[in-house]
């Protein structure tokens, strides 16, 4: 950790989700945060954050520091001691780990990662083999209606756990030592930040919702969760998604996977999801009414890999990874 | 048959399909046809229907006579030995056979089911017990770009079988020979009529491409054979549909699916479908695009209805079944 003791954090994907994160790290001085901004660098460089936060209140958010990029985060020879990335997972459209090469200091840089799916540490472990890597997972509901314009809901939380690494020079208790005062600054400003030992039984868990719902809110033409739980057929092939992710997961990380929010099987999500008084639109929906590309690779074809790897058989998974692959390659193409 | 020799033959569904059909029987006036037209009856009645064919040429047809209801065409008293129905199978929005009823006379009257899908015949043999109900596959490429007028290519061909029944109180040796001379003037114009011995398994033959590139060209957000194909998880899933078909339909049947145009497995009918030089939009696809009902109960619902009765899971078709229930239900509704 740096020598003044304020913790020097440099978050990416500025967008909504990491907004938030940043905000309640900065908030009380005991980090400063970088933040790098792209479609919405221009607005928020000039008037911050415009936030209104059932949790928090309404607050204009400004970053210790707004930048385009990483370069010009590491311009003035700031020394981050985290690196927070939670841009969207898209592993086969680019790398964000080569984007955060400049401002890698070997093993004095933690680089904890916001992002959905499965795999998505792997880039970054082969990068940084001297980093450590934490793998979390974020539970929050908030939306960027527009550039810099935030709506966030009541809750934020965050579990996360340091990656396991073979090769790691870097003292663990130390790094956990200061992953756990990250952890506490997000828990002294209201976002709940658990740290947890196998996190993949988390990631795993979370991906039993997204590989559901936000799957086929897009493969059946667009649809919110009440639209989908609507119908029989529709609420069965959810159902169906779940089972395989349960497996996969169960398989993959050797333990049953964990309970979360009463959430212990596909029926519960069900009926959880059910409960809600207001139908969801999962991100990827967001993502395909926008016409922007979606998280496919880490929420099906990755964790189809494992599948495979396992020899576990997940049809449902595999119809509908084909499915959304087309739907994007329609999108996409027409917008060239 | 009706004294004069002449066969009195009713023709519901004038669409693409049956103007070829009803043409090519009426055509040398062995037969006397009335089709009873929908949306194109005004076109239809007053300039007949404007054909151009590779196969047949360009030709203005006249049906004997045009009806718009099979109330209409009984009014004058006539007797018909054939009820040719060729209307889109959608049994889960209305029952054909109902309309029919006006013009079913026992025994005496010839059902012959050009459809598509599975278990079409049903609803027939149920509310005509005493009547023979032939069960017809049709090979044809065939359009309505707009009302009446009708573009084909190079082949019609229609495969056909009397269904079984238990109560028949037909003479079976007599229908069959009349379902001789209405095939034998079908290929005397032309169209190839053959008459099978078990027509269920080329009904599951037909199915193997319908059940899978129909419905994916649907669900993939509208793509034709050739977008398809490009894919390779794409491909990999028409192909789990047909190996599905295969398996369901050779269960259903106790026999091994015919071989037709060289096709005799999925990978045959994908390298057939490779070959072809230009792509093929199919028929679902433009029900899609024009906001139209589409044959998913024929193609995937009652076929998987088999599959539970036999106990044969089909992972693949249930997947794509709910999917494009979804996305019809989408496009139906804000059509209201």
């Amino acid at each position: 950790m740096s020598s003044d003791a304020t913790i020097k954090v440099l978050l990416l994907g500025a967008g909504a989700l990491g907004s938030i994160f940043a905000w309640r790290l900065q908030e009380g001085d005991k980090a400063k945060v970088t933040v790098v901004c792209r479609s919405n660098y221009s607005i928020v460089k000039s008037r911050g954050f415009s936030i209104v936060s059932e949790a928090y209140g309404k607050h204009t958010y400004h970053p210790n520091k707004v930048v385009r990029s990483v370069e010009d985060a590491v311009s003035d020879g700031t020394v981050y001691d985290f690196i927070i990335v939670c841009t969207k997972a898209l592993p086969n459209l680019s790398d964000d780990s080569e984007m955060i090469v400049p401002a890698v200091n070997g093993n004095k840089t933690t680089i904890i990662l916001i992002q959905n799916g499965i795999g998505i540490e792997k880039a970054f472990c082969v990068r940084f083999p001297e980093s450590p890597i934490v793998s979390a997972v974020a539970y929050i509901d908030v939306s960027q209606p527009s550039d810099g314009v935030i709506e966030h809901g009541s809750n934020a939380m965050l579990l996360m756990g340091l990656c396991a690494s073979e090769n790691a020079n870097y003292d663990t208790a130390a790094v956990n030592k200061s992953l756990q005062s990250v952890s506490g600054i997000w828990n002294d400003n209201g976002a709940t930040c658990t740290i947890v030992e196998n996190i993949q039984r988390f990631r795993w868990l979370k991906l039993v919702w997204n590989a559901s719902f936000n799957t086929v809110s897009v493969v059946s033409g667009g649809n919110d969760t009440r639209q989908m739980l609507a119908d029989p057929y529709c609420k069965g092939l959810i159902r169906n998604l779940m089972t395989e992710v349960y497996k996969i997961g169960e398989a993959a990380t050797g333990e049953p996977l964990p309970v979360l929010l009463g959430a212990d099987s596909p029926d519960a999500f069900i009926a959880s999801t059910e409960a809600n008084k207001t139908p969801v639109c999962p991100s990827m929906l967001m993502d395909f009414r926008a016409r922007r590309p979606m998280e496919h690779e880490v929420i099906l074809k990755r964790p189809l890999d494992v599948a495979k790897r396992l020899g576990i058989h997940a049809p449902y998974m595999e119809a509908v990874y084909a499915l959304v692959v087309m739907v994007e390659k329609g999108y996409l193409s027409s917008r060239l």
